[in-house]
């Protein structure tokens, strides 16, 4: 029987001018919505799992509207939340070659930065889950945000699902009064799965010396967080904006792996990508064994890249072919 | 040689779906700028005056965008002023016969509420302008935008411009503490021409009992603000929302006028009609005699409904033509 | 507690020329999904009411697509069954002023003409359902369809659930070598509301004579099949393929009741809208009396010409606005 | 068997902003080609006729796609010259209501205008045909086209094939020298139809008296040339740019014929219906008497105003069915 | 004087997603028409041959619209001939890098596959043509569709004209009844030129060993029907669905030629490139040696790829100029 | 304070087919404006400059939306001259990999090519300007556009204010009865700063032998013009239409110095890469010293390829970026 994910975070609005148009020549916006957790549900959902999403909206046709595309990419939506506010918003200038994209963001006062704990029963939603994911952007959205998911992470350790963090966060991303250094620790301690980077372990725990590599950071956080067993990480090497490079990498308490290194020679949308590895994983990890199921979220990453939007909407065909090796991308008739 | 006008007020990034789909189909917006007073400027350069728009707008690309449609048509920007956070935005769904537009606004916190009386230099602003208009929308918005607009009338004033008051406002729209009942008065006795209606002077000014008419109304309210020359009102009769029909009133301290009542029968976008009569109005009233600009007035209202986007891009020649009597639209070759 | 519609039939892809373009001017089509039915339950879930829709689906990524529509659209598609073959589909050529729409089926071996009674379980399927609507399209499909619709409205009738029946038929449309006349009785005959026209009467059931009028057919059906308590009919006067008029008439049992003709005088898409009828007529039944009920179906449908695509997607404010007489359509902000 | 009609005249690249913006919103032109007399070979072609259009394109790629677009909407074009210079153009501003459509032409030095009576074996191409066809454009475009227009005009007569002349002409359109009232007369000698209009009359051949109707000036341009059977007028009557009233007018030498006034209440698309009506008339001389000819014009002319583009594609069905009275518009299935 | 092709098979319609949406995204779909042997005669005519293809299509709209596609291309379709059913249709969603593009078919019961040899007459077709090609989809399709076939290349070897056959056929493309190892080899005897691969002649002969190479292969085949002259193949080496590499082989009876292998690194579209690489073949045997005629054909191929629909519409100097070494795609003005 | 440009030049109206369609494919344009001088003043505008672009229009809408695109893109149009004809056009279809891009181009009788030294007062124009731009099209046109370029010289150089030119001419442009031999030495001599090719000097100047390198010939050209200081050449090299490489050199009268080669290696719009070289060159040389000023010109030149339409709208911190090494194209957020 499918398994089945909860995600919790915030949806935006994703507005980008056609083809490579630049801000300034736009007359129209492709309008697509995303975010960071809602795309790894989707992702999810097309390689056959279950996936429930929670978020909040406002209560108007736009909130609706941000819905029914949860809906229509296969997510459960009976515990998203309505009320007042605005949608965020995100607009996207998709760069090519030198020419790097452009990112606007206008979260702020959005609906689901007033979301509060008591808006939410994990008891209910949490039931018959196998697997909540949650990334590093949520806490760092307000006090009610990341109030909200350490209930859930708490829910779910008491529950006995698995629990992963997407947890790079950048300093300038909290305005709320609390850091990430502050936060962050009291989330991960409810883990059993981090994604995350080198730095990110440095700079949100103050582990490490600057030389460390993520096979010995990993290791230490792993000594710090008993509750984690996996730390894994995604390597991007950007040739250009048009080409980059993917590689996974894993430490699982005993052994460190590594994927092969994907070329992704013509990208198509590079937003969301990580969220196309998260899944992943969590598919992987789910099916296979440590090392196949980093390759399978290797596989995932680079296919995301030749898909436009923020989700990944390939099939688990696709990600096995060229887990497996296939990377002719020969047509399927 | 061209007259000049200024305007100030808020322009919002509008975001609407093509053709007549609903909100739930859009996978696109069609954008364009708009905001009441810039709509009225725009109209008057098409016209053939001059006209600088004063208003505030975020720092980065999309702020720069929106001042970039506003040269586009016609305006001078150099008094744009760049500033922190969001562009104030609207999303419009188009309606049709039975079925009503929808408007979902996103303006609270926009870089123009932020706006401060010290960031404007207004005899610089008006140096050499013959014209200045405001509306009621502008004072609604933040005490910042409030005390703006009230120093461009008192500036204009003893610079001896011409000031018109497009003052149809709704008590929902004042959030930030003052009524509409406190501020409007304190504006209105800066103007020269007062654009409003029945229902406005009713309640913005408590003024006039329940049954009485524009004609007695805006005597009376001449008789409060003997600085007001003339008092304008642009009456609507909505068949549909695919039909309507449209006609000027004004009272100008000696005689009653009425224009012809126009009939849209096949309306391709409504919104910014009301912006197109201002602007009619103005034009009208520096070129004309007071029937002729009313009746100018109301052509370049009807017209506007034949223009897809906020503002009225019609020719000189459109407006004369109609005004003059011909309702034929044949082809000009 | 909203109510919950089943529905049961064939779900079509509608590919149509852009704007007014003709078959052979189309270097595009636009893509939606509808049928009669599903239609329906869209329109009810727009509404505010729970629905279902039961179809068949070829077992690839068209197929997917499709119920990726009905579940953008609201609707729960957990009783869709997937198997071989192709996605019925029609061609839809916008016509205006005298110049007709035109219509290209091919539904021929479609999925959906594919199904077997076995393949549904209707006691599963109508658990908690209020109501089932079917329409006369589906027994003229197959032996298959026909005999799945038969089953679901016995097991309906016997779990003592609303049935409506949408049934105007036409001889041609019957292929498989049953006639309408032979099979429609069997169905009717588990049926509460028939929606139907003075013609429908006639020829599906050889009752009345050539000059009878809708009211005495109604009589007469009543009269043949008790089990019918409301016959219902949609007038609709064609002034050309842009303006249509629109009334419903109903006899209960004990009282001939119409709604006022409403004026659709810029249609913008005339498809689905007997559905949109229906649907008002559901939604009416279960929420007012037979008066409102009808008058809130005509306002329907008269709304869902101005929709693009088979369903009417306004909301119930939209409805009960017109239904109380506002035909302004004025902005809504 | 099939009817063959030959036509000759200039074909422009037709460039329109999409939907009704204005020239000065426009960042995609619509494309599409058309001229008076290929549109009345085209619609010919619809109808059921052999056409086959005769012009000059310039020797490259946009004049192999002009040429393509006959091809496509089924004209042969064996006979079309390619040479040296431009493709003519014209860009069209759609207008509605009140406001008029915009056209300007950039016809100057194109190849067209460029083309020598020697380019053209009149006796190749009007074998097998059965009627010919031009306007009072091409003698107004050069003294090339002029005379290969006489050449073609005389070499039919000689041959036996009907000549039509739609012979609408302005002063203003005269720039090479000549006069219309030199010119036209030369080559109205060897007509059998003629489509004008009574100002067309006193104008371009200086007959009548100011007050003097259709009616008496089509006599008296009979008398004056003997070889003209039937004098045809098309009378539109504008509401306005979206509504539009149209009737024919004949005198056929002994009887004065009127069609019925057709009302086109949505204007979709106003160029080329004077073409449409000039293609109906010569399918209706061929294949009905005068009056039913006429209302076939009629219709015909109705009909294009609903189809985008300059040329009409409406089927023989859809103007029997008009001509016969249908004017509801109803979906064929 | 132009050389004069005849070509015989199914034409679809193709619906393709814009851009790189996938299936599930698609609002809209784009349209062209294609299918082997059409898209092989529009090449030869865009390179200056005569080209005339034999189908059959519905006798409505769309098979009309099919036939305007035809014509628009340069094809003489006096051969298409109209009757019963559906038009054969095919989905297309391209992919990118690693992810594949994806190809739904819908042509079982097509118009097409009902075809009989006794609707066409060949010796009429066929008078005056130089070359006749058809490929192994053709006899595939349905027992009428291959007697067709049949009929055809009889008629052709009678009428000493050259025959060209592209054999690449799968054996779960034959339904009806007959196996490829049946029917391809009595079509096979009427050839002069094959194109093929290796698995092709393995296959479909039950010829060679398993290790053969087309080299060997290709003389076998010849061994055994001695009417063939030439035996071609175009290799492929996709290294992703963004970048193949393409290189031509032919066995002529005594020499064995290579193309050199040409790099195609963005990809534009990679459906019809094998009929490309079949019409540059066929230009390419009839103007030039056997080693600058493959050379044509693989340039051919090659540009293909960078052309978006079925068909290769470049013209006779841009393969050319690639077939004589210019890769640098500098623009032509 | 920003430096102020002034540039002299055609504008045209572009239209070129969506993506990578042919023209034989396009039933629509995409409409942008350029000319190789405004290029140059947009890019300059968009890098932080102040620039003013002198030309002329037809008196039209069309030549109003062409002033309408140099006013978005933030040029100052005070200095158009409004006047007859047509405005000049291009028409680019744009090629891929082995496919190049087509050009036609239709500017005989433009407006601008009537332009009179008269309409121009250069004084005027050129006050308060820094530097002044001209291209070898210019002189090409007309006699009236090459004197009117040499009177902007003449009037820089009395003012102070530094000329570029650059003047990449062929002869083939040149029909109005000069040579460019006879033209280009009487502007150059007004020249500070040349960009050119070592083809350039050998055949406009009749300089240098075969054999000699640009090095040299850049030395010979200053020895015979002692008014310039330093000539510029951009290298292409072009693998492919879809990748190219680009270097700059420059002899500065001291020192030859290049930039670094740049990989464009996912190509978007070549058009106004050599105007983005030239933009870059003025900011650079205005800003920097001649090495990092050749760098600069080299990263825009770079960057330009990836922007649709003619005109470089890259900031100048993507310039930056690029020209300090920061090939990766990492998101900006």
């Amino acid at each position: 029987m499918a398994k089945k994910l909860i995600t919790f975070g915030e949806v935006m609005m994703r507005l980008s001018p056609p083809g490579y148009e630049k801000f300034s020549q736009a007359s129209s916006f492709e309008l697509v919505y995303g975010g960071g957790e809602a795309n790894v549900a989707i992702s999810c959902a097309y390689l056959g799992m279950k996936a429930s999403h929670v978020t909040r909206f406002p209560d108007h046709a736009l909130g609706k509207a941000a819905t029914q595309f949860l809906r229509k990419h296969w997510l459960s939506t009976e515990h998203v939340i309505y009320g007042d506010q605005m949608l965020g918003k995100y607009f996207l200038e998709k760069g090519a070659v030198h020419r790097p994209s452009e990112v606007i963001y206008e979260r702020e006062g959005s609906s689901f930065s007033l979301i509060q704990p008591s808006m939410v029963n994990w008891e209910e939603v949490l039931k018959d889950a196998d697997w909540f994911h949650w990334t590093g952007i949520t806490p760092a959205i307000s006090e009610g945000a990341y109030q909200c998911c350490l209930d859930a992470v708490k829910v779910a350790n008491k529950m006995g699902i698995t629990v992963s963090g997407d947890i790079n966060s950048r300093n300038n991303m909290w305005k709320y009064g609390k850091t990430m250094q502050e936060v962050i620790p009291h989330l991960v301690q409810h883990c059993d799965v981090v994604i995350t980077s080198s730095n990110g372990i440095k700079e949100m725990f103050n582990l490490g010396g600057p030389e460390e590599k993520f096979h010995d950071l990993a290791k230490i956080l792993i000594s710090q967080f008993s509750n984690i067993k996996k730390v894994v990480k995604k390597t991007r090497r950007p040739i250009s904006a048009s080409h980059n490079q993917i590689q996974g990498k894993m430490w699982n308490g005993t052994e460190y792996i590594k994927s092969d290194m994907l070329n992704i020679t013509h990208i198509i949308d590079r937003v969301g990508t990580g969220d196309a590895f998260a899944a992943g994983l969590i598919y992987g990890l789910l099916h296979f064994n440590d090392q196949k199921a980093l390759d399978f979220a290797s596989a995932a990453c680079a296919l995301k890249h030749t898909v436009p939007g923020d989700v990944n909407l390939v099939s688990l065909e696709n990600v096995l072919d060229l887990m497996e090796g296939d990377t002719s991308g020969s047509i399927k008739r």
